[in-house]
């Protein structure tokens, strides 16, 4: 399966079947559905997990584009009906949290995987150095504010989890004070669940290589110096911290309500893929039809019919 | 050109050359720039214009939805820029108002032209009935909160303009307070444009036929059950009053600093390329090359090469 993800020319007996059911249903490629295949297991070394796997994908790149593309339709008629739940009452919203390091492909997620859906349906929120009013807050106040309303896709691009990331590789606050956090980010999630909304929270989990290459790639390319900073270096060089400070965020919070996926991302079109099937299975786990009309249709009809 | 807009299948020989043009530049169908062809020329009679009609596009459907793809990629660029120029500390913005009457497409707009860019981009705002909170503010409040961030593309769904639309039909002031926001529409727009954000305000035009047709349609549609009002029918009633009200705010609140665009919109596929013109122009006027980097590049190579 590593083989033929690497893009191996030599096709296996299995994905010369598995292309061809492929070619009917693309998704038939998922040897293991990608909730179960990258659901964090508590206890799993994060340090082992090979960021240029592609776990549950028996697949080729292309074959992934494809699938990304046929899914597209899916993704839009979905989030079409949790906006018209929404505007009828409804109190469902469903939010992906997009956790990782810099230049792990967030941005990326956001355009190529959220940008298939209605903008008019997605709230955003990047969470980036707090500003000064929002350090006069706990740190959860302005996450409350950016939680999606009913019937809408929020999206975090970073998240109240950085307070046991940055915050601790970074040494923001003593460790008897952050340590605290864990317990805290489980019970907000469970609000939240509790309130109606589906999370999916997604850490995109980049090799060291692999990052390093990317900023370099920054710094060679003058469309994307905007996007440097010297500071991402010194990210870089806590490469092992960050992983340590991962380890614990995945084994610690990842609940029934709102379980972690780890998702390898030094092949962008993977994790690309492997987000818009868990954010497709988490708008289907919503199962819902068009709102009823709320207003006798026939009377409407010839009301309409008598302008 | 009317005719071959209606999909006539007679092909002039003008046409024929611009479809030849069209193959290498498929903006070569545009007779009349559309930015030129659509701006609102005071003392125009609204009640005139024909929704159906394709002002400047000698073109056909299938020309307009080619053109729409091509220019997918620009759009996305330019976008990319603006956002890149406000991440580094520049204070330009583009603010895209849509106006129209209930069923004139302007959920469409959203989803088929602003969809086309990064939604970590764009800021978009639906402007409904005021809320209790937002009562007890002036109209401009809540629109001031809603404005485009340095760097954003802001989408309004319809306005402030709706202080002299709804407001004046169904008379929720009195004439002599309506009236005064003509001048105060004209000057907050100033002040917006003033504060380095373009303005496209688009009123997209849809004819009674249309617009009866696109609500008897969505009475006929279990999956479109939910974007129908009883209210709509009453909203068709008033097309006349609608129509002057129109008419007086094109009249006196287009502007050389915020021009308003009169789209034709009985056609979809008319508008949505139109507004994807008048956006991208929007965009390109700003003239926005990529970012200088603030850091020495070859000091950061250096510093990356040594990790």
């Amino acid at each position: 399966m590593a083989k033929a993800a690497k893009g191996s020319t030599k096709t296996s007996k299995k994905s010369k079947k598995s292309r061809k059911a492929a070619a009917h249903d693309p998704g038939a490629l998922w040897d293991v559905p990608p909730a179960e295949a990258l659901r964090w297991a508590r206890g799993t070394d994060l340090s082992a997990v090979d960021a240029a796997s592609t776990p549950g994908w028996s697949g080729r790149r292309r074959d992934a584009e494809a699938l990304l593309a046929a899914r597209a339709p899916e993704l839009a008629d979905l989030q079409e009906r949790l906006f018209a739940h929404g505007r009828t009452g409804g109190d469902r919203s469903v939010l992906l949290v997009l956790q990782g390091l810099d230049t792990s492909g967030k941005g990326g997620i956001v355009r190529h995987v959220v940008g298939m859906v209605d903008p008019q349906g997605v709230m955003h929120r990047s969470f980036g150095v707090p500003t000064p009013e929002e350090r006069e807050h706990g740190y959860l106040w302005r996450v409350r504010n950016a939680l999606p309303r009913p019937g809408y896709l929020g999206v975090f691009d970073r998240s109240h989890h950085e307070q046991v990331l940055v915050v601790r590789v970074d040494r923001l606050e003593p460790v008897k004070t952050w340590r605290t956090h864990f317990r805290e980010l489980k019970e907000f999630e469970a609000e939240v669940a509790a309130s109606g909304t589906v999370l999916v929270k997604v850490a995109l989990l980049v090799s060291p290589g692999e990052q390093k290459a990317r900023l370099a790639e920054r710094l060679d390319r003058p469309d994307k110096h905007w996007k440097y900073d010297p500071g991402d270096i010194d990210v870089h060089r806590k490469f092992p911290e960050y992983v340590a400070a991962y380890q614990e965020l995945l084994d610690r919070t990842s609940t029934d309500e709102a379980p972690w996926y780890a998702v390898p991302a030094d092949r962008k079109w993977y994790a690309r893929l492997a987000v818009t099937e868990l954010l497709t299975g988490a708008l289907r786990s919503l199962d819902l039809g068009w709102p009823p009309a709320d207003f006798d249709v026939a009377a409407e009809r010839a009301r309409l019919s008598a302008t």
